[in-house]
């Protein structure tokens, strides 16, 4: 292993000290522990040579500008902000890595400039709305998140403002012209790398996404006294639905779905449930086969319901589509990956990324590191040394090629 | 509709109106509006020359001795304690019919002792633990729960003694040998005889119970980066047992097995359930095929957590066996329902009841009256003119058979 790689790690678990909680890592947007890792990674972009600043979102943006380069500049970065509770790596491990990709840049002598961002809110916690910084930085950010409070009452606008920043400068934090690329490293956040045995893989898409809940309502009754053949049990008919779900996931290649959340009414031991609530989760690379899923779930419910004598009723909270990765610079990565020895490995993200965010102002790509035990959001989270190295490596070539090719 | 059923009716509801809270029938053992209700039914007993006691569990005793008559009597009653925002009918029934039963034996003039019971306790609402009165009748009081505390931390004894009784006395409210039988007129408090258009049943059997909670416990994980094969899904585990159990009790003839509880976690839409725990409740007129379906189910717990590579574990919490009704004087109930000129229906109880305490003491019987709508333990709960009409036509048969038989 090299010592940049476990330099890369110490960074990332010397950040998840600077916490709103002590012995557990949570940094929401713009809580003083968010000025902390500003304030580290200041430092490290200025000795660097970098020119640092911060943007209205909250977003710690430095420019790695060498004399010999065109202005057009590649993005690379991740966020900074964490959920309650989290491990050292999910969003800051593409920053540190970041930091390590400028110093490869000026270890080449590349004409190439690189802005690192650490982006301020990707996970939503503060205020129930994710990508804060990646809005403001695409050019998407809608003032009347301003207005948002978070649990103590207090708006964004004055969080912002609490944090020295001045929210009416909100549009100045769009990217121009001269952004042309943006690479995000983050870690795949799943099993499927390690299942592999892989280090590394090229994102292709960032799936879609439907969310919804749905309500089956029979009636309550006492369990002892009212016979099988006289029940309308709301819960034996979300749980024949629940098999159908993962019936259906399972057989379509690319689908998974998944019911997290339910609850029963009354909820006692000894009354048949008169009322089940459940969430659904469907998620596919491709929108027509997310939907069609959909569709077929929902025409399940009602059939399920209608044989049972229950009622149904579902209600759609989040219909997102899915993100393609920009096809060259995706190329780049996997060609990379290719030429550093390493067998290509193509992939979708499951889970939304500030990339995603981004992909809609400027061509974006993302490489994603193995997941030991496919942990993320969770204190075990890690990354293993041989695979930053091995990214370390896809790195070098990366940026080569787009030094070459993106003037 | 006779003038006396209406009366019935009338004086259940007028019953349900002496309660904890306004507006709805809430009247836990031994507080004030069970004082209230004591007076109401003291004298109604009084003036139907009655000798009226209460024992120290709180229920309310009335003797009917005619001279003609030997010492040994028979029991009538039920209970007068309910459920919160209980109906007006469940237990309070069974005290008022009493009362007509009484009015016929003075009316047919028959050489029968009469002691109406009105037990104080039966939901066990308010000290967690029921059956408190009809225990202390049986001989069956453990004295232990006389340190139980009410939410209020108000210990057994202490309530006892604020309702101006003796707790030292509880031995005093066993049954003597002169009580040669108890009957219990109760609401179905289900479907079965709505659905076969009848008014009453002779009860045969109070079922017995299994009830257990089961944990399935898999692995949370993220449900977006984890593909549907190397998923440890605790809820879907869950489904497809709850689906197993719906089956086997509707394959097995008076099974009745309910899932009514159920929690997941971390419930969140968008992770999956890494832990599902839900309640088991199996009831049926014989052990051995209620014991037999619990190994069964819990077997099939055990193959789907080994198939899904979960782990599993339960936790009996009750285990009750069936209590028979006393041969002898349900034949006399069903031989009075078919002398009144209606079908002869026989049932289990699915739920428990004082005669369940009752039955190990003295020859125990139960007559069931239809419940409209199947509802019980809610406000809705109800009982038609023409059931209590039929009921009291087989109270005319079912005395004059006991006077004749129990000397």
């Amino acid at each position: 292993m090299s010592e940049v790689a476990s330099r890369v790690i110490a960074e990332c678990r010397r950040i998840a000290s600077m916490s709103e909680e002590p012995g557990r890592t949570t940094r929401r947007f713009l809580t003083p522990p968010m000025q902390a890792v500003h304030q580290y990674l200041r430092a490290r972009m200025e000795a660097l040579g970098m020119a640092v600043r911060v943007d209205a979102a909250g977003n710690l943006l430095g420019l790695w500008q060498p004399a010999n380069a065109p202005a057009r500049r590649l993005l690379i970065g991740s966020h900074i902000d964490t959920v309650p509770d989290a491990g050292a790596f999910d969003g800051v491990l593409g920053v540190v890595m970041a930091l390590e990709f400028v110093e490869l840049v000026k270890e080449m002598q590349l004409p190439l400039a690189i802005e690192l961002i650490a982006f301020s809110d990707e996970e939503g916690v503060r205020f129930g709305v994710p990508f804060i910084g990646s809005r403001a930085v695409a050019g998407r950010f809608d003032s009347a998140l301003l207005e948002r409070k978070d649990a103590d009452r207090i708006t964004m606008a004055d969080a912002i403002r609490a944090f020295g920043l001045d929210p009416a400068l909100m549009e100045e934090a769009a990217l121009d012209e001269n952004a042309v690329g943006f690479l995000e490293i983050h870690i795949e956040q799943g099993p499927v790398l390690e299942a592999e045995k892989l280090s590394l893989a090229a994102v292709t898409t960032i799936v879609g996404q439907t969310r919804l809940s749905l309500e089956f309502e029979g009636e309550a009754n006492h369990a002892g006294t009212t016979p099988m053949k006289l029940r309308r049990d709301a819960l034996a008919a979300a749980a024949e639905w629940i098999g159908g779900v993962e019936q259906l996931a399972r057989s379509t290649d690319g689908l998974v779905a998944t019911v997290g959340k339910i609850a029963v009414e009354p909820n006692a031991g000894n009354v048949i449930p008169g009322k089940a609530t459940v969430s659904l989760d469907v998620r596919h690379a491709w929108d027509s086969a997310r939907s069609g899923a959909v569709k077929q779930l929902l025409e399940n419910a009602q059939e399920i319901a209608e044989r049972r004598g229950l009622a149904v009723q579902h209600q759609v909270q989040l219909e997102q589509p899915a993100v393609p990765m920009d096809e060259r610079l995706t190329s780049f990565v996997s060609d990379a990956i290719e030429a550093a020895g390493m067998p290509v490995k193509r992939m979708t993200s499951g889970a939304g990324h500030d990339a995603m965010v981004l992909a809609s102002r400027v061509p974006t790509t993302m490489l994603f590191l193995r997941s030991p035990g496919g942990l993320s959001h969770h204190p075990g989270e890690a990354v293993l040394e041989e695979d930053v190295d091995a990214a370390l490596r896809v790195g070098r070539f990366f940026l080569n090629r787009v030094a070459a090719e993106i003037r």
